[in-house]
């Protein structure tokens, strides 16, 4: 029993450039399941746990640019891919979110894995589609095949996003022993063409007359992917002291001309009262820095917010216009009718950067052991041309300290959730033969460990994981620091190392607990090899507390 | 700064029968965290991977009756709850689900950890309430203390089920060191009486009207917990002809008197034939038992369904009454109202029930050794008083084909997911000092691995882990089992053991692959010990299944 109306999704998804699928086990999906193993040009794989499976498939689009396809049995597996759809949507990640379901007569009559699939993923995706509830002819045929272009067009367009369609299925689902699946070669397909946006002239010179009085203007570009026509633009902007750019990890856009150790200022109300800007010019998502976030909202200027479909958020409290078209092209406008801005302003934050730049590496090799210089010393070993993926909590928040510049930074900011990060990185792994390198604490580690149970070999693979035995953030914060309930119910101390973990799934493994050790344990980490590799650095959380605070205060010694 | 309407939610919850909560870890929900740790009579525990923590507060209140507590932080912790919570919503468990939230004013603004809360749960819990943005005054706090009481009250009242209350917290929510929350002794509260629903007159009258002339009636009770008065009633009535009891084994209501083995011959249809009903009683909530589904669907005999709400589910597509009253007051008014049966259609379904109930040993002895009969094996072993968790997919079936009387089992049958059933055995141990078994196979066994990731003992857990590597569920079906993608897409192959698991956690492991070894390692399985046990019986996948079908042709010819 082949169904007509699933062969022609499989076809219509390869047509439409949908070429990677992450699938779950089940039998209600079994027609997806065997279609999209089938068509020859679709790369299929099998994760079991849904929630891994959904950021493994994040982790691919993320990379691909492209549409990757999900499909789960019905039931609760669908709940479990929900942390990566929301995920997905707040990041603008395209996922094809296929999800098997009862016809709707067996819906809440006690059969078994049977739940509201209908719409489940409420607010966090872009859009929500149910297949007819079978197929009898061309008009349901024609329903089936225009929900699959307009799911994945939906997905695609800016701003990308994950999109479900739910898909009832009727027994008899599985073909016959030997029976053979014919894909129409041609499905019926309709794409939507790209197209750009450009402010009207009026909207351009009103724009012109303001800038006019502008002196001090700040550029802050959120998260996107790394961009180097981008990068140019900025970089032009910034030499030619046009603006000051201040540049998060997480934005990929941090060059030698960008402000990148802002983090380390911007909390000293005395120095960051001088760094005001006139005029704030953003784009992209979000950023990581609290200190940045602040000195923004505190700031009392107006923000521009670049963005192409015209829909901003008010992040900074001081939104003052939405500027509807491509961040280059509006930047491009920009670098040609700006004039030099206040040259004392671009210099007072430039020489700021430049110090503790400087200042920061050898404060880091007086102080003890820890985490914050253990990860400085992986950074320097990373190879230019992979990637880094980074997990939320401390992880991604040290990166910006270190003010680390390249290759490309990947971190789930969308929820910025704990969980889901190695699969992400696993999922990377699947679109790429250069090293990834997943930075991680113990807690986001060990929730997602399932990213590893599946039967695919990620040889380029190498995690650096910073076990502290707890949620080392937590003694970060002032506010759980100072309560007795810290350690059991704020940091969560755990005993884990990641040694069993290693052994079990076939990784190489070292851990580290000194300088030498880590320098010992970098000399090959990146020495190619059958398997993935695990760093373990083992530090004591109060330990990495007290050098925060150290680095701090001898950074804000050498400002003063 | 302690947050007045978080102290008195936590007092609302004592008083009203809330004793337990399981957090997980966050900054936003510090409050909901330090009210619930330091109220003296509430018991709290910390769990990190929110997943597995709900389905831990799920198996508690499946124990309880009461609702159990869960607090989470804001962002994707609250989907990481999804899949137990809709478990919960369809099983009738109570659960409070706390999520600590951002206000309002700060969604969707690209601030970290910040989803759309509000009723993200959808259909799948009975109600969703959203705590004021902010409390100023006696308003605010009126309406806190009422949603309290109203969701704690809605979750308890019949059929019971989770709740979600959304919780917005605004900075600065930490108390001062030091700082010492004084609980209110007497809040606010507002309880619901319990009360009985009775037929009226008419009703009965016309019920014994069409009674008289049922001469083959069927009783099935669908998933419930163990209930002795009921026991005896359903007893009775079988014992004097009145009806047929046909009870799977989730229905926890299995005894010498009712059927327990109908799966072994109800897919025959040349002996259904002569079993069919002129009525069917049911009650509970889903039964395991295809076979069972499908004779009673095609047994064209009206069904009446017993609920004290008056929602039937149409199961078996012949709901014709449904009686809205307990299940034990209609069926103590049945056993006053009812003259005995049809002598030989009872004889019928008792002579299958005792033909397979003494052959299926001796046929289990003969055949490999495999999970089947390893099974049979164990259940002889497990002690009277304690409890039996069994994951889905073939660990509950083969259960229900072994007619497993007690102790009490439960199967979240709620979604029938794969997920979770660790962590329901897991809050099952937080509950009782008795032995707890959780019976499972290997796939539903790692993808639930987190649930043993936390600082608690649990001494009492037996693991029985039927390790056939595989989904071994997808070579029964006859459509995957004739597909080439059989081992790789549906069955899933996957490599692991439990040793490592058992090592990195402390957990005591034995692994068996015969007869003999088993045997040995029962003698002293379910001695007290300080860490719980695994005993991983390793079999291959094929082997059961030839075995499953070796039993079923050995017993239909016995029944021949």
């Amino acid at each position: 029993m082949i169904l007509e109306q699933i062969i022609d999704l499989v076809a219509v998804c390869a047509k439409k450039g949908v070429q990677h699928v992450i699938l779950s086990p089940g039998s209600r999906c079994a027609p997806l399941t065997l279609a999209f193993a089938r068509y020859p040009e679709i790369h299929t794989r099998t994760i079991s746990d849904e929630r891994a499976a959904a950021f493994i498939a994040l982790g691919m689009a993320q990379q691909l640019g492209k549409p990757v396809a999900l499909v789960c049995t019905s039931g609760s597996a669908a709940l479990n891919y929900y942390p990566a759809i929301a995920e997905a949507f707040f990041q603008e990640i395209p996922l094809l979110v296929l999800t098997a379901d009862r016809p709707q007569e067996w819906i809440d009559q006690y059969d078994g894995q049977t739940i509201f699939q209908t719409e489940v993923y409420g607010k966090h995706v872009k859009g929500s589609y149910q297949f007819p509830n079978q197929v009898n002819g061309k008009d349901d045929l024609w329903l089936a095949n225009r929900i699959s272009n307009e799911a994945i067009n939906l997905a695609k367009k800016y701003p990308a996003g994950p999109v479900h369609i739910n898909i009832p299925l009727k027994e008899p689902f599985y073909p016959q022993a030997g029976e053979v699946i014919s894909f129409p070669e041609n499905p019926r397909i309709f794409n939507l063409s790209k197209s750009t946006l450009q402010l009207s002239e009026d909207s351009f010179l009103n724009l012109k007359n303001i800038l006019a009085s502008v002196q001090n203007l700040v550029i802050v570009p959120g998260q996107q992917k790394s961009d180097a026509t981008l990068q140019s633009i900025l970089d032009q902007l910034s030499i030619q002291q046009k603006a000051v750019v201040v540049a998060d990890t997480i934005s990929n856009l941090q060059s030698e001309q960008t402000i990148t150790f802002h983090d380390h200022w911007l909390g000293n109300e005395k120095i960051s009262e001088n760094l005001k800007p006139d005029l704030i010019i953003s784009f992209g998502k979000s950023i990581i820095s609290k200190s940045l976030k602040l000195f923004l909202r505190n700031s009392d200027a107006p923000q521009w917010h670049i963005q192409e479909n015209g829909e901003a958020k008010d992040t900074y409290q001081s939104l003052s216009q939405i500027l509807p078209i491509s961040p280059k092209n509006f930047l491009l406008w920009l670098s040609q009718n700006l004039r030099p801005q206040n040259p004392e302003y671009h210099h007072a934050w430039h020489s700021l950067d430049q110090t503790v730049s400087h200042s920061l590496p050898i404060v880091l090799d007086e102080v003890d052991f820890g985490e914050y210089g253990a990860l400085n010393a992986v950074l320097k070993k990373v190879l230019p041309f992979s990637k880094i993926h980074v997990a939320n909590s401390m992880a991604v928040r040290y990166l910006n300290f270190l003010g680390k510049r390249n290759p490309e930074i990947f971190c789930n900011r969308g929820t910025s959730g704990i969980d889901g990060s190695n699969s992400t990185a696993v999922g990377c792994t699947f679109t790429t033969k250069d090293p990834v390198t997943l930075i991680t604490g113990d807690l986001a580690f060990f929730y997602d460990r399932n990213a590893f149970w599946h039967n695919y070999a990620i040889p380029n693979l190498r995690i650096v994981l910073l076990n502290n035995h707890a949620g080392g953030i937590f003694r970060m914060i002032d506010g759980p620091k100072n309560q007795p309930e810290l350690e059991e119910f704020f940091e969560t101390k755990q005993k884990l190392n990641a040694q069993h973990l290693a052994t079990e799934f076939g990784f190489f493994y070292v851990k580290v607990q000194t300088r030498k050790e880590l320098d010992q344990a970098l000399t090959d980490f990146y020495a190619p090899g059958i398997h993935p590799k695990i760093l373990e650095i083992e530090t004591e959380s109060p330990n990495n507390h007290e050098i925060i605070k150290t680095v701090k205060e001898r950074i804000s010694e050498v400002l003063k």
